[in-house]
């Protein structure tokens, strides 16, 4: 069974750190097992406190389905009691907010990870560069 | 190390308070830290105490990010996806209701402060007044 | 009916700062009216935040049952089924925790009075100052 | 003003890290600001994910009281219902357990330091080597 190692998710969290630097947008960048339970995290000087909750959040959210944060906001369109059962039962950790990515390893989902900080394409454009940078 | 002090704060939350009641509207003046902790608080006589959360949730936003409730209520527009997660993640404590403005000294947010009681214009007046007050 | 009004709220908070400040230990000082909702509150410079939420607390309960916490204590001796499910129910805003005295104004309770800070002696030796120095 | 920098605590974690990777014991290893928010995490391949939560704590109260969580232990040895009120209040992040340290600069308190997932003692070890490393 394939893990997901500290190193690696610290590879991750820099890597996006860097990519959020040069758009000069302070973030938070989280990390989460597959379990949802945070590896690394990342709170980038300026970048505000009450993110941090929402970047644990999407990371924990894209681990538990293995779907980016972005498509579930898709496939529960319409499904507001569903997803509100949800964020109640999870006490706001489960969100649809956009910039959220499952982390996949031959096929199996090892955790999540997200940034938080600036727009939803802001926070996903992060994202997805430290996945292309890690690969 | 500047800090915000509790002379200080309540010097805010005087000003604040004269400035209301000269317009003759009951309201709740709160200043929290740069942790959005509580510093000092007072409800004037006749204010609604559900209204007191709001205060306290005004001056914690504007603390966490540095900046106006309602430039951040400018800045989110049409993302009520991400204020909704971040609202449900600290328990409605974040809102984006006009009238919470950051503490800043020497160009470092050390806090916020917020009315509530007024209309957004009211409180947000109210704020502005103190702030110039004890400038 | 007599009711809490801010400004006596304020001198109260004052006077109870003012005797910890002579004690030389910061604490916060907080004022709930009947419905243990908060109308003054002051955290002095070097008051750890985590007991703001102790303070509210301990005034909350004094409110709430008119009698002092440290009364309260002793009269629930023994019933840890039933603080705790008072606990619970309260999110941990009820406590009997020494320091948090009643407001009572012609026999009826009006509010709630608390430091915290100090040792439960001298969160409750602050608050009896305070509440001399105001009668 | 001086703050906590990302580069500080990410250069504190590390240090944490590889002490206790000397030591054979997996850790997680938390750091947060002044106002108790995570400003870096690293849980160590082995770490028990539910230890996450008790290093933050721990970095949090060490942060809240600017001492460490060790000596606030013996200050407030005997005072369970006070202790037990603030975990309450602080949803259970409020915790004496061995291992936190606060982060102090020019005698004030920046934020705080934990570890978590060996013994108290090894806790502390690793954290208190840290700061020897940084400083």
């Amino acid at each position: 069974m394939t893990l997901l190692t500290l190193t690696h998710a610290q590879k991750l969290t820099s890597a996006a750190c860097e990519t959020a630097q040069e758009m000069g947008v302070p973030m938070t960048v989280a990390v989460v097992d597959v379990g949802g339970h945070l590896v690394s995290l990342a709170r980038m000087d300026g970048a505000a406190f009450v993110l941090t909750e929402v970047a644990i959040g999407k990371a924990f959210t894209a681990a538990s389905f293995g779907v980016p944060t972005a498509e579930l906001a898709a496939l529960f369109q319409g499904r507001t009691q569903f997803t509100t059962s949800i964020q109640v039962a999870t006490q706001g950790r489960f969100t649809l907010s956009r910039g959220g990515l499952p982390l996949v390893v031959e096929g199996h989902t090892v955790g999540g990870i997200a940034a938080s900080g600036g727009t939803g394409d802001q926070d996903l454009a992060v994202v997805r560069a430290a996945l292309a940078a890690c690969s």
